[in-house]
């Protein structure tokens, strides 16, 4: 058995995980992230002894645990070297877990951990060159090359979301203007709507679904308002769908994956519109000759995170490349 | 012995390699492009005979030919897709070579050959992960991972010239608006300076250098003009850095390599502002806490393409990763 661990910034769920990438069992709990980081941890090591004993099993029949993060870490020593949702910098939180459990700890990015996941039980499955990307609060990348998990040398890289694609209205959190995250994330459609109905006055269905009010502007009312024909909703959407497009397009240019799969809150509403995003890159493509990567929407949605997660430690003992290990099993 | 072919849209450069990585000898001839490509091929096809019979070798002493081209190209059947210097598309480059002179050839994309001369002999050697940016009248760019070419999926990748960064006064040649290419390349600068001289009629000293006639400036003269503190020739240098920085960013945020090295004609500029670059680069990354790639100046210089070449078929007979092959045999 595998335990899999999803620490957001609302909650933690960890999932009881079986060796097909099966999740058994799974529990949330709120995080409260005021707290600080040892109560959190407490409360992990809780649920995952909660989950063991619903299955009847125990702590030596798991044989590892892995924790997706929605920030930087340092893999090699399971430190979360930041992370804004919960306050965190510098948090050793494999070795504090592993003090409570006496279990081997594995920590990685969320985005990454569900782009492992992906690729081994879900949208990605089989190809060799993938990428993830979550489009939710921020945009987040899972890279796959070569069938693993790729970090880069410092395990800085795939922090796709980070990269520069245009100039801006407003400043990205990490300081820098153009951000790919402030063109196409929810919490970017929602600026831009908010911005045009404040700046601009522009009459909109988007307010009014919103009760009037633009802070409770959603990507749904968005979306939703846009499949009505409300001028600013589609100008929104089809501004999302530009700079989706170059994101993947500079994907393409770069990396040249098998495959990119689309996941996270946004792109998992039905009314997402993949279809002007693939239109959108197929006109933009630097040749027409070469068929690049499928794009195509994530499958497993929030329990990527969880099952990618649980998978990072799998045959990471022995020294080996554990994914591509993994992968041989899994064949 | 090796072979190793430059070809460029003016001129056909092909070098007599040996083993480790030493021109021995070298030929150069024009291209003249507009002959269309069977004459090109017999041209290039000559000065490996004669390099041959200078050196006092025969056919039968060369172990492989490799070439570098200014566009994609298939590597695994050695056409060349496209090449707009050339005004090729399709050409079957490595039957028609092999053709002539009965000897394995191989044919690259030139930045990606030059990546690969850089990585085993010059800048980038030693590191697993890294990027060779040739700055000239576009942006190429070679991708080294895990010590081998990385060309993507569908050898579409690599094109970091393509990727979009920005917008633009102008569209590149591709279609699209906001390559890196139309902000940091030497054709880049050029262009801007002439625009803000016809446009905006701004006085600068970079017109006077080139005999007022704005179709004479290069690179050169603006770097010599911001050097004498020239307002117009110092902005049109801070846009390119800023530029430069942001390609350099994105580079980071996707694949985080050991090393980036810069090459092509605009790097290898004594007043090339290479500090100034590295200044911004740090201003922007995503994390302080991070080390990311050394920024280096490339050091084969116009040799790399010729010499990364060369190794091209090395150790691809008998169907292994012939780059780590050829590393292990030089470590």
């Amino acid at each position: 058995m595998l335990i899999g661990v999803d620490l957001g910034g609302t909650f933690i769920k960890v999932g009881l995980v079986d060796f097909e990438g099966n999740i058994l069992r799974m529990n949330s709990r709120p995080t409260y992230a005021q707290r600080g980081y040892t109560p959190i941890i407490r409360t992990m090591a809780e649920q995952i002894r909660e989950l063991a004993e619903a299955q009847g099993i125990g702590m030596e029949d798991i044989h590892s645990i892995g924790i997706g993060v929605p920030g930087p870490v340092e893999y090699t020593t399971g430190r979360v070297l930041y992370c804004s949702n919960l306050s965190w910098r510098n948090v050793e939180l494999g070795t504090e877990l592993n003090s409570m459990l006496g279990k081997s700890v594995y920590v990685e990015n969320d985005a990454t951990a569900a782009g492992l996941g992906e690729s081994l039980f879900g949208s990605t499955r089989g190809a060799e060159n993938s990428v993830l990307l979550t489009l939710g609060t921020g945009i987040g990348s899972g890279i796959i090359i070569n069938g693993s998990i790729y970090r880069g040398s410092h395990a800085a890289g795939s922090e796709i979301g980070h990269t520069i694609i245009g100039e801006n209205f407003y400043d990205c959190n990490c300081g820098n203007n153009g951000c790919f995250e402030t063109f196409a994330s929810a919490s970017a459609i929602i600026k831009y709507a908010q911005h045009r109905i404040s700046n601009d006055r522009v009459k909109t269905l988007i307010l009014e679904s919103a009760f009037n009010k633009a802070e409770n502007i959603t990507a749904e009312i968005i979306f939703e308002a846009a499949k009505k024909g409300d001028a600013l909703a589609l100008e929104t959407v089809d501004r999302m769908c530009k700079y989706l497009a170059i994101g993947i397009l500079n994907i393409y240019n770069m990396l040249d994956p098998d495959i990119i799969a689309l996941g996270g809150g946004v792109s998992e509403s039905e009314n997402f519109p993949i279809e002007q995003v693939k239109k959108k890159v197929n006109e933009m493509v630097f040749s027409k000759d070469v068929r690049y990567g499928e794009i195509v929407p994530a499958s497993l949605g929030n329990s990527a995170g969880i099952i990618g997660s649980a998978f990072l430690g799998y045959y990471n003992n022995d020294g080996k490349s554990f994914e591509s290990e993994c992968r041989r099993e899994l064949r």
